[in-house]
């Protein structure tokens, strides 16, 4: 049976753009992968009569309603009380719900209000949705051939209580379990990845294929449905295979969540240590970096050389190369890595140098000119990257950085790399 | 009269959740600030009758409908067709569009198909709101007592046609302009500043005052409506000086994008430059630096010190202090202030140190421990922040650098700062 979702999210805020409706992307994310089809998302006020109204609409035209929001005190538990008068249901206390809020409070140090317990008031039968991240317990039910289920607004509290108790109660419905994994790519464009796979991804049903570009990368979840786990492991493994074996070494990993992260990770296997100099990205390689979890085992340290000064003065490049070239120059960019692994005294050291924009460079070199190198014991290699001035700083140096990373993920993996 | 409003975006896209609707926000926060009052979000796919029922409904309850998306080749201009037929209009071509998309082919350099010349047929008599940042131009009309507004779906393209062709079409109906001034404070939590102002902010309809918080800071955003634009300042003036002087030192611009962008500007003012030395913050500091344009006027460079090696040997904090102190103390961050002060040959130098997590460091400090510090010829000083261990890394991170550009931007302004 094909199962059509309403996704409901209620709070003012959401109207006035305070917050962008970030629950119900994560929902429809969600639901797609367990192949349910959301066709609605709507979003009311904390207002009873729209509330209401809106409830009587998903009644009618969708058999899965999933709510988000209005749970809580400020808005006299709305939702809720909506939900339970549109389908007959009565709100009962109960003592376990009104226990976790109780020992929630005490965990962070709160004073609990009699508000809060109303909170533990729920639809009478049914399936309580306990919430180990907020205070508004979850819950779902059936009624009138419609699947009910009303979760949390703060995206914290909504995103894990889809995950661990809106999902598994989903799963239930639909006999069977979900497995998928995500390829992630680097260095191939998102159309140019779609069309080598376009008629495969219409030729599949179990697993499917779908894919997802983001700041210049791409991804690809494979997503398969089964009796059992094993089963549907079975069935993902030919797939993600043979995407590996279509794209090469343009897959960086399989369910790992980005590039520094594998940089990081490979570094800390081989017992390797990376450092970093930086113009263009002035310091985002070293933020990516440190952005992992545990980087400190791998990462010592990193120049920013804004300026030429200190491209000379401290990472040693010399001043007649950069008389000579600019700052703009794979030259520069080497000098820069190896200064950077002499000064640091790491392993490895990557580099950028480019122009972010807005505005050409001294020299007349056109925003979007970039160069990355990468130094190492076996010596240095550069990439040039001409980016165009399209994509936006921001962007433009995301990629920069990026584009670094791959070649030092490269390097440790034993594959071609740089000039 | 008081108007209200739906937005409806079409895309499957949305459905699916591989993009958030950014555009219902960003619309819903502009319509806010006319004063309008936006009562339902509404998402459904590329598919006709769904699109049919959703205006239908629109139409029935709301008086001024705003779509976004579904305008473009890929979906056969759903959103046109059904708001055309809905509305009893015939779709024309317009000449002017069809020259604007030819020409816009041209400057991007790709070629044109005879689908994208179907973007140029539009409502009889609506007013063509033309699209100077893609090709689907959008449009405007009234029919049936309902205003309707159709803008482009990427986000790039809906801000820009919501700012420069939506929002004059708006006034136009509301008689009057409406002007807002944006104050920014930091150093202060929003509840904090929410109970100091709430009776007043209740007692308020002209102008308005509304708060927003995020990423540690907090802004007050004052909207006026009035006859002309003098008129609408004339009424914004009072309100913005009486908050600067109810938060005094907290408030750091008015209209301002950020704090970095204020340390770059004062820098860039008085002729002094900056640099940086990180520990947890690990480079984010000289990012948000150099996220500013033009930042290379002002800043020279950064040393990012994740090990104490690079703190000892590329910024000079003495090896005995380290030894007895460990890196997370007030007196390391002044030292590796005053050695990035010296390495970089910078004015005035900004650090940080601290436990950024997940886990406390060697010395058992504990998670969201922090220490800023401010180098300048008059001397250093330190920050101590206690910041605690809920807020996630990224956030720890955030707020750390935020507090070290406070520190400047204090320093910069003569105002109290560190001690």
């Amino acid at each position: 049976m094909s199962h059509t979702v309403e996704i409901l999210s209620v709070g003012t805020e959401l109207l006035l753009g305070n917050i962008a409706n970030t629950d119900a992307q994560m929902l429809s994310q969600g639901l797609s992968e367990l192949g349910l089809n959301v066709f609605w998302h709507t979003v009311v006020g904390d207002n009873l009569q729209r509330a209401e109204e809106a409830v009587a609409l998903a009644k009618k035209r969708a058999d899965i309603i999933i709510t988000t929001g209005g749970l809580g005190p400020t808005c006299d538990d709305l939702t809720k009380n909506v939900l339970a008068e549109a389908f007959g249901r009565k709100l009962v206390f109960d003592e376990g719900s009104a226990e976790r809020i109780r020992s929630y409070f005490n965990r962070i140090g709160r004073t609990m209000t009699d508000n809060n317990l109303q909170q533990a008031m729920l639809p009478e039968g049914c399936t309580i949705l306990p919430n180990d991240w907020g205070t508004a317990p979850g819950c779902a039910f059936e009624a009138d051939g419609v699947h009910v289920i009303m979760l949390p607004g703060p995206p914290s509290e909504c995103r894990p209580m889809f995950q661990y108790r809106a999902k598994p109660y989903l799963l239930s419905l639909s006999e069977g379990v979900i497995a998928s994994h995500t390829i992630k790519l680097f260095g191939i464009g998102e159309s140019t990845m779609e069309a080598q796979l376009r008629d495969q991804m219409n030729a599949m049903s179990n697993p499917t294929l779908a894919p997802y570009a983001k700041e210049g990368e791409c991804e690809l979840r494979v997503t398969a449905k089964a009796a059992a786990d094993e089963e549907a492991q079975a069935l993902l493994q030919p797939t993600v295979a043979q995407v590996r074996e279509l794209f090469g070494d343009k897959v960086y990993g399989v369910d790992v969540p980005s590039l520094e992260y594998v940089v990081i990770r490979d570094l800390k296997e081989k017992g390797l240590t990376i450092g970093t100099a930086e113009s263009c990205t002035g310091g985002l390689m070293a933020k990516r970096l440190t952005d992992v979890p545990g980087a400190s085992a791998a990462f010592r340290g990193g120049i920013v050389s804004y300026t030429n000064e200190i491209k000379a003065g401290v990472l040693g490049v010399p001043q007649d190369m950069l008389n000579r070239l600019g700052a703009v120059s794979g030259e520069v960019a080497a000098a820069m890595a190896e200064g950077a692994r002499r000064v640091l005294g790491c392993d490895i050291a990557l580099s950028s140098t480019g122009v972010a924009g807005p505005d050409r460079d001294d020299r007349g070199s056109e925003v979007g000119t970039m160069f990355v190198a990468i130094a190492t014991p076996e010596g240095t290699r550069v990439r040039a990257l001409h980016l165009g001035a399209r994509p936006m700083r921001e962007r433009l140096r995301t990629q920069t950085a990026s584009h670094a990373f791959d070649l030092a993920r490269r390097y440790l993996s034993g594959l071609d790399y740089g000039d």
